[in-house]
């Protein structure tokens, strides 16, 4: 399930991980011409020109990009089309909370490969026969990220399955496998434009991969949606790439709040695990997290909490503007 | 498939019903307006103020409305979530393309029923043991329409499992059966804003049901994507169905140059079946109808031929504008 969403009220809220800066104002401005007679008629049914402006972006031909309604939409597809069912599929213990919800739904077997001690991922935990590996790079909750070199290790000794790479959050410090989708063609790499781009409201995730890969998802695309983009989501998508330059400050002022946020709250006495992500994953030696989070949720401040085993400990918080951020520290050293 | 969507080419676009008329202007200020930071946030999960406003619009309670990313995301889910895999369901053997497509995504059997020698469904061949039942009405792409009180019929008799009415046309000339559901707890009906609101474009689909139903949609729908319909689309929606007057007076021109379209190709030697939709279903007894679509294409008039049994010798033609309905009338005169 994902994170509530209140509405109409004056709350901090660092539980979903949005981005705390709005779109390139080149975005607001592309979707306003947009916006006008043809919305009549229906959208470019691949995503047309967005899918041409990820491909020039990544250096990758059109054929390997495939677009979607947000990046959930595109793993349903990747779990219902490119996961074997004669074999559990592997993802850790600890990851996106939607993976085993895509197994049920699609009567996928799965078996979670549990984390180390520290939340570090093993790769050498994955070289047994699979249906298929996914997981987020860096890996939420947690934030820690993976090196290229060792998913290059992973895809070396796994060459019999798809290893999908879920990288909703590389853009805050993670090292993106794009690049390995030219040598590799069992790998799949997903991304979203809601997180970095600042475009949740939009919905426009996409994978990039080989060809083969790219068209078994886009089989089931074309037997699920002709038309699973809006038009102002492409020309939203399209403007949101094209901007290179406010992209770059966000991720910039994110990845350097998300440092301060760090150090201050090691300063209060959380254990702050490594993040390359636009959130931190902490926890308080002397200090009950699900109570921490309904202190939090009292002082008008709403940060996620997951109550399951080995992270019932922690509070995952989203980095958010500087405001924000400073209400955020000093709720935290009032409560502590 | 979908029909091609050719573009930037000065083209008579009849192929895809979409609407001849751009969406309200309100619809366009309420985009506008709602382009802006708060995109960076994720939309409503449920859809928010667009199921309370079809909910108002159909007298109908929250509770029975489910809101969908178009509405073959809508069907997909119905397919997947609604339909008995034990029975085959039923459904027209001359309907909605997409209804075989979706048996075969989530494998399900299915058994295809003739219509009538005119065209017409015959309920009374529906009552059979089945798994589920789906039709378009009016169907697709006859045109032809069927009376509520048929359905009526149709539901005192099968009780025992999910009927369907794909309601994607009804709003030209049709009778809806959204107010059955309110005494058929298995009658789902659905709408889509594509044709009758011009907002292909935007991918906005519901499904109007029992509460049982729509909660066994959004169990579908919560495994699959949380965020389904944009921030935009839920903007764009509301304000679609707040400008009654506006949707009123296209739906009038569009029938009243359905009829006019209709009498002409009748006085041209056609024989056009009674139409409820935007597009007429017409064939003519001396011509091929696979040569008159090339023929019209190569004058720049694209329109819909199917190479299937029993309609191989029809025309699929979307309603235009008063001059695309001249120029087709013009080269069709020319033509034969």
């Amino acid at each position: 399930m994902p994170g509530e969403q209140p509405r109409g009220h004056n709350l901090v809220k660092l539980n979903t991980n949005e981005n705390p800066f709005g779109p390139s104002p080149k975005v607001i401005e592309a979707i306003r011409h947009a916006a006008d007679d043809r919305l009549r008629l229906y959208p470019v049914p691949d995503g047309g020109l967005l899918r041409q402006t990820i491909a020039d972006y990544h250096d990758v031909e059109i054929k390997h990009v495939f677009v979607g309604n947000g990046s959930d939409e595109v793993l349903a597809h990747v779990f219902h089309g490119l996961f074997k069912h004669d074999l559990p599929i592997f993802f850790p213990d600890i990851t996106y909370s939607f993976y085993p919800v895509y197994c049920q739904l699609y009567d996928i077997d799965y078996r979670q490969i549990p984390l180390a001690g520290d939340f570090s991922l093993k790769v050498s935990d994955y070289l047994q026969p699979n249906g298929g590996i996914i997981f987020p790079n860096p890996n939420a909750p947690t934030g820690r990220p993976l090196s290229v070199s060792e998913i290059d290790v992973l895809l070396q000794k796994n060459t019999g399955s798809v290893v999908v790479i879920d990288e909703a959050y590389v853009d805050f410090g993670g090292e993106s496998a794009v690049q390995l989708t030219k040598h590799y063609p069992n790998l799949l790499v997903t991304q979203t434009l809601s997180k970095s781009r600042s475009l949740a409201g939009m919905r426009i995730g996409f994978a990039i991969g080989d060809a083969a890969l790219i068209e078994a998802l886009v089989r089931v695309k074309d037997s699920f949606n002709s038309y699973p983009l809006d038009s102002l989501a492409i020309a939203a998508g399209v403007a949101a790439f094209e901007d290179e330059a406010y992209f770059a400050s966000c991720q910039q002022k994110v990845i350097a709040a998300r440092e301060d946020v760090t150090q201050a709250m090691q300063a209060l006495g959380f254990d702050v695990l490594p993040s390359a992500a636009n959130f931190v994953f902490a926890r308080h030696a002397d200090y009950d997290a699900a109570k921490l989070a309904q202190a939090l949720r009292e002082a008008g401040i709403i940060v996620r909490h997951f109550k399951k085993p080995r992270i019932e400990q922690f509070l995952r918080i989203t980095i958010g503007t500087t405001e924000q951020n400073r209400l955020l520290l000093a709720e935290l050293a009032r409560l502590l």
